[in-house]
């Protein structure tokens, strides 16, 4: 019997894969919609020693016409998986891969690596879309910048 | 004797049902009211796999006249049980319920998603009223969705 | 010995009765002096069921002339304890009757309801007294609104 | 609408009533069951001052024949409210009643109360029934009572 | 894209169903292996007012020659969607059927539920097969009750 | 108004002071009843540098005929305040005192100071009454330490 | 060997004593430093009952060309040990005399009182320089309020 | 610069690889001593849907003559990160690799793996070595399973 | 074996020494791009009693086209363990090396140390770069010390 | 005034030194008296890379004659600051030490470790002096292990 359950031909890619990303159609595009994605199992390689960095990543954006399917976020995620770059650069890569998927009024992308040598390094990056720029919309950038620094003494025993 | 404690007449939709929805008299107009409704057993299916899917959904406005009654909401609330709608179209309907029932000057829904393969869906949704917008209300909503953003890694635990 | 220790003579009163506040005289008008009060042991009946209540209650204001004695303030919110009014309700009449007692330039109170099946109710009234009104307590009164709705996601832990 | 909702028949006791207390059967006998109620909206009067007091009250019993039903024994607790007896005396009746409605081969009662003056009290009873005395069931109210002093030092923050 | 993402013919029950457990073989039946499950989206029906009950479930064993298998154990757990039973019959039938199902050395079944009325119900039941019992054994089962009783004043946070 | 609500004639004590303990009849004497004292205010004077010491003090003890009444414990624990005695030895200076007054069947006092100079240091002292000795409180004695032992790793967060 | 350790000629006071307070040269003029004190070993008498009073006390402030020198802030915190004032009054004093010694740009106090009769009271105070003052300064004291509000339903576990 | 940094020459294992674990001589064989590892970067591949897997594995020993190095250990660990194997595998598997490595008289491993689902799987494996079997190490293994399903209802929000 | 593990050529300097640091390129230039780093395992010494320091530093700056390397920085902080300067100065310090070191649009340096005495220090410096000062960042530098301000109360649990 | 508070003339050692250890008489020799203390800033150096280790250190004891001056603990433990030794091999010789001064009835220390490389190691040691050797005493130390390795899933989140 078990067997028949592990029929599962979901495809994880060997390396960093944005084409796995796919989308669906944002049906409420009248509102100011925010949606956000906590991947608490992001895991990449440190390009220098080969070592497996650990993070939890959290991904938030105001969506136009197109939102990013979550399973297919998953497989994107995973597909860091043995690919090795930068705490930054792993975060601004997502960022504008799921940019250029999308085309979101706004999009941030968090990361809160776990500690290497009593040092932890929490990345965070975000953009308005000059497309649909608005006062209240660079606002919104810079508050979420600030929100971020006002919450670092916290993000230790967060992904403890 | 314990029969007679099972008297409860309550009937429990066997499907979505916002016809159960009820409400009373504000009878402090004069002043910007809040309520805040905490809904901590929230669950619905997924459209595309039929798995049930749970969250905690907190619902927020200011009334004008009407206000709805709690175990009616509840009632409301129960009736997704058994109803296949993504997370982010569950909350923005029941934005819609609440709005369509109240006229509120301002309200809001936000859904805290348990993960499924390692990542949580939190979706917010939020409305200001055109027959009662101010500047404040306008910014109100604005700041609600920063609110929403700067709280992001903490929902991760909360849900547990 | 012990029955000398039981010598307390304070009234307790059976029902409602805002006649047991009593003020004293703020000895720092020159400050915008805020003080809030932590009254975690709240309860009243509801009106429709008789059942009883329970919740914490926040009350805080900016002084004028006359202050709140604590030890009265207790009294009074225990003076609720058999008396019937809905969560909104009781929140309301509790400004109202410190709003008369101390004539403050602010006051808000903030009830965190534990919860009946499922969900909790957190009501939140604020006023700004027009006899000290200034653009700076109207963004207060503003702002604490949205501090409320800011923090729904975490009253539920804080009353169990 | 609303007013269907509110006809809710339950009754309320003016004062300690041991006589609302219900049993049904319990079908699973051949097992060493356990039931832990967790009461945490418990309040009784001070004796000496009238002064409301309130804890969180933790019943656990292993069934014979009967088990209490927990609506009526949420009806019991509610009882006291308006009932004046020490802290320790409360706890002893509790389990004085529940062992005399469901003569069970186990039960134990514990309070933690909200702190007066900088300290709290917290009493634990319990029972072993001798029609069904065993070398483990004795055993057991003797560790019972040694896991109730290894958690003190935790309760202070658990009924904050 | 994402329609191909949909195509999990996963079968959910449209009520409690056993039949859809499946196990597999135990690797390493020479070790006194332990496993648990804390299944924290369980939810049934109360059998009175149809009203949905909530609780974090929790499975521990020791397997003998059969193991369930994680997946299939999901599906039924969530079987119990729309089936009406008590708390304790509801963690009775749980702890049967997987016994039935795996001939366990020893199993548990723990149900945390969320609060009605302010009380909560924690069911606990656990089992020694009589094909296995040693002395080992029968103490591991008594145990396990005292453990349960030692933690009853944190379950209320931990089910928040 | 205020004034009256002063006239509370309590009288605190300039120094050390076992003479305002007092008790009352325990009326359970047939239980091994269990209570505690959860005395989270407690200062002393280092009798080496004058400087305020401030502790958790947590009593517990079996009753047999007398117990201790809570607020002249309270009383007796603010005695402290303006006296100079080591941590071990105040701990040891209480358990004598209230095993004098109460003559309990066994009695606990542990403490948890706030740290100085990066080191915190916690006293436990238990005695059993050797008219009352049994296996079963000798082994009780001995367990109570090792919880105390076992939970070392705690104590620093919960007196902050 | 240890009484050489004892030779610590600190004195402390009997009573109230701001004369305790001494200051250092700020060597960073040049920036908007800001420094924060946590005393959470606070403690003051009740002018009305006597009784001793527990908080925890925050202290923060940004220097011109005066900084308080750590060790005499906390000889003058103790020296309220004996002495009889409000909660209220308490901090305000405490402000008071802070400013009069270090001439600050912006100086706060906050004090976490732990509760009495089930209720606790939180004053807040804080002031601007006039000599300094930008419009920068009064937003801030403006926030801090803000921020004060925005909190308390947290300060009750904090202070356990 | 930095560069020179990078020169870390360990090697990464590209699949499940014991011979990377070395050991190193325990200087205190005369006790009884345990070591803990805690290992909160764990990942590996579902063998049947080659999802990644996430835990949190603790190993504890006692040590006979040799001890596991914990860089070495890291290494061993990390060798899992593409390989595929069922959780329960895992555990035994790591088991049985550092059992073989140091002929230890005790070990365990327990994993604390992230739901999939809405449940989580918690294996807990542990082993007496019979050349050093006593009464004591038997009870040992047996006391430690207790511990393991004593704590299960604490595990979701540890690795959260 | 072991051994060859070792053969780590890190220098770790005897003093303070801010040649230690080193940077690269940063890659994303266009972006307003934060990093913080959570240092928690600072120390260093008191100029006056030599007695150890111990802090939580939080480090965070937007980039302009340098970037501190992480490890560089760990052997920077790590070289102030064996240096004395005031709590104040070492945040003072920290913020002018790097500050010169990646001349940043933004900098900030907060140091949470654990107690001496029953009080906590708490300093926070940040800085605009001139260079780069918009009202933007103006704005960022003064919400910051309000940030820093309002989360004074939990910092004391935080570095416990 | 500052410079006069200076004039501490406590000697730290440059490196690992027991000769700061001091001792004063235990008071009550005829109780089973147990001390802990919790040395939550204890650092010490990696003896094969350089690189500082971090750790709380908890030591407990039970007196004969003789007890450890808290003071000269503290020298004691701040003398490990620039010496290298393993993890395992500090907690060791800290239990030799303190037993060689003490001459103690019984003795144990932890240490938990900040993580490096996403392992954290915590040793325990323990051990009965065989002058006082009990059954009692064997059976404290046995079970000290047990709750040693019963504790482990929760150190992580203790130390961070
Ligand atoms: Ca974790
Ligand atoms: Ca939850
Ligand atoms: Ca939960
Ligand atoms: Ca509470
Ligand atoms: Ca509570
Ligand atoms: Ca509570
Ligand atoms: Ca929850
Ligand atoms: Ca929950
Ligand atoms: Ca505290
Ligand atoms: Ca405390
Ligand atoms: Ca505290
Ligand atoms: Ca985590
Ligand atoms: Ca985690
Ligand atoms: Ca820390
Ligand atoms: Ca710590
Ligand atoms: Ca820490």
């Amino acid at each position: 019997g078990v067997t028949e359950l592990g029929s599962n031909e979901t495809h994880y890619s060997d390396d960093y894969d944005p084409s796995v990303l796919e989308t669906f159609v944002n049906k409420h595009p009248q509102n100011d919609y925010l949606v956000t994605f906590d991947g608490y199992e992001f895991t990449s390689l440190c390009p220098k020693t080969g070592q497996p960095d650990f993070a939890n990543v959290f991904i938030s954006y105001i969506p136009t016409e197109k939102m990013v399917e979550s399973k297919s976020l998953k497989l994107y995620l995973f597909s860091f998986r043995n690919h090795g770059d930068f705490h930054e650069d792993c975060m601004n890569i997502i960022l504008d891969d799921l940019y250029k998927l999308m085309n979101p009024k706004y999009i941030e992308v968090l990361g809160l690596f776990t500690p290497r040598g009593g040092i932890s390094i929490y990345p965070f990056v975000n953009r308005v879309n000059p497309a649909f720029e608005t006062e209240e919309l660079s606002n919104l950038a810079f508050q979420r910048k600030l929100h971020f620094l006002g919450n670092v003494q916290s993000y230790g025993r967060a992904i403890r």
